[in-house]
């Protein structure tokens, strides 16, 4: 494992001392949220929207990041420090702590810890030629929330590599709202249309919607997979991934089945955006 | 914590030093199964049907259960020798083992440990006058399996607390399937009605309806919200619990409010098939 330490309830220990009881509520109930951010130039990329977003989720389960954002953005930076990676994406963590009845759990000791992976960006091929999601009939269980359940992705890795397809696009039978990663849009008619039901807020699509306001229309509301196999041209956001043109969807072709403008101009703001930081290095 | 010894990976260890990585697929993607079995007369019970259907659970996910039932049947043995219980639950954990990434993990290398708890059976007041269960629209992720994603009940605690509530009912809108940590039954017309699809197998309701295969009807099949509120009776069976009667959903009473004839005939089954456990011992 490249990552050699880790921060663990206050602490940066080595990964191999970081220990985690068994009794935890995280690990025996899955009652635990976390969330994701990246580095660019080896820095933190959007640490405030992820801090934000990961407090809404702990608030969601009624659970308390036990320290405040200055000390995750220390530990961060010594983590960053300490361990070797070229780009990294950066973990936080928090469970509901130790549980000795693997039910109840005390609110004033939760588990907090942070890890650092390498970061794996897609090959520029994705970015170039677009990607491929297949859909799959899904409701997160608490969709506003970033929790640790990824059993249904997981248990769709395979499916996902036989069909060559990036990621999951989750359903109901009739609305879309999210790939297993990453947000969805579908652009029609110049416009850009945003699911705004039953999904996690997106740092990286915030961003370049943000960004791309003045320059494009977009609304927010559902949008159906009828609305999919109908679009111009469809697209994903995600931390790790930025924005990724989606030209199928499982036997769909959408739009000429290339990377369209719409998306390419996101894509433009996206590295515009990032540049941005590098330079404020 | 009572708990001083569990079993990790081969080896009885203290509860203290017994250390579960960051990295652990469990607790980062909830990508995890688990089974709970009790004790009666400090000697485990149902074992064998709780250790099949622990397999087929991690099957489910393509993990595989290291060692074999008699090494199992071995570590449970002496954490119970070892731990002072009155009697307790003992819960088997599977997960997919440490993942570097936070996505991929080695099939080869799962994580499996054995905990133990004191039981805490529901006091004698909810046997001789029944319960109360809650309704809630919630589909289980992987109904088949036993995962360790319980977010949905721990979320509801505070309202089953104010409701005097004893579990939550799941449905989708029309049908029933099963309680959050129990299986679910209505009795009609002197017929016990199995809500047979999407449900976790019930290691104590196939126990008790076999007992009761002779004596009573038993049809598996739809059950439905409107089936609820029209039934003579309702019960639940669970590991912990046993055969508990169901008097109350939401605001609706079952029957006239009090634990039914082939309820208290289960009860009894119930007891006799215990008994029969402790005559063994």
């Amino acid at each position: 494992m490249r990552t050699d330490f880790v921060y663990l309830n206050g602490r940066i220990v080595r990964a191999g001392q970081a220990a985690i009881s068994p009794f935890d509520i995280g690990l025996l109930r899955g009652y635990a949220v976390f969330d994701l951010l990246r580095t660019i130039d080896g820095r933190p990329f959007l640490l405030d929207e992820h801090l934000r977003r990961f407090r809404a989720s702990a608030k969601r389960l009624a659970l308390t990041v036990p320290v405040g954002d200055d000390e995750i953005a220390a530990a961060i930076d010594e983590l960053l420090e300490r361990n070797d990676h070229h780009e990294a994406t950066v973990r936080l963590v928090l469970t509901g702590g130790v549980s000795p009845d693997g039910m109840s759990h005390d609110p004033d000791t939760p588990t907090f810890f942070i890890l650092t992976h390498e970061l794996h960006a897609p090959p520029d091929a994705v970015y170039e030629r677009g990607a491929k999601l297949v859909t799959h009939a899904h409701h997160r269980e608490v969709p506003e929330a970033k929790t640790t359940n990824y059993i249904t992705l997981l248990g769709n890795k395979a499916r996902l590599a036989e069909e060559g397809a990036l990621d999951l696009l989750y359903h109901d039978g009739e609305t879309v709202s999210e790939a297993a990663t990453a947000s969805f849009y579908v652009v029609k008619d110049a416009t850009i249309h945003v699911p705004d039901a039953d999904v996690l807020w997106g740092t990286v699509g915030e961003l370049v919607l943000d960004w791309a306001k003045e320059r494009v229309d977009v609304v927010r509301g559902v949008v159906t997979l009828a609305d999919v196999v109908d679009a111009d041209e469809a697209f994903l956001t995600s931390t790790t991934r930025g924005v990724v043109g989606i030209v199928a969807i499982d036997d769909h072709t959408i739009g000429d089945g290339t990377v369209g403008p719409i998306t390419r101009t996101l894509m433009d703001g996206y590295r515009e955006l990032t540049h941005r930081h590098r330079r404020h290095a």
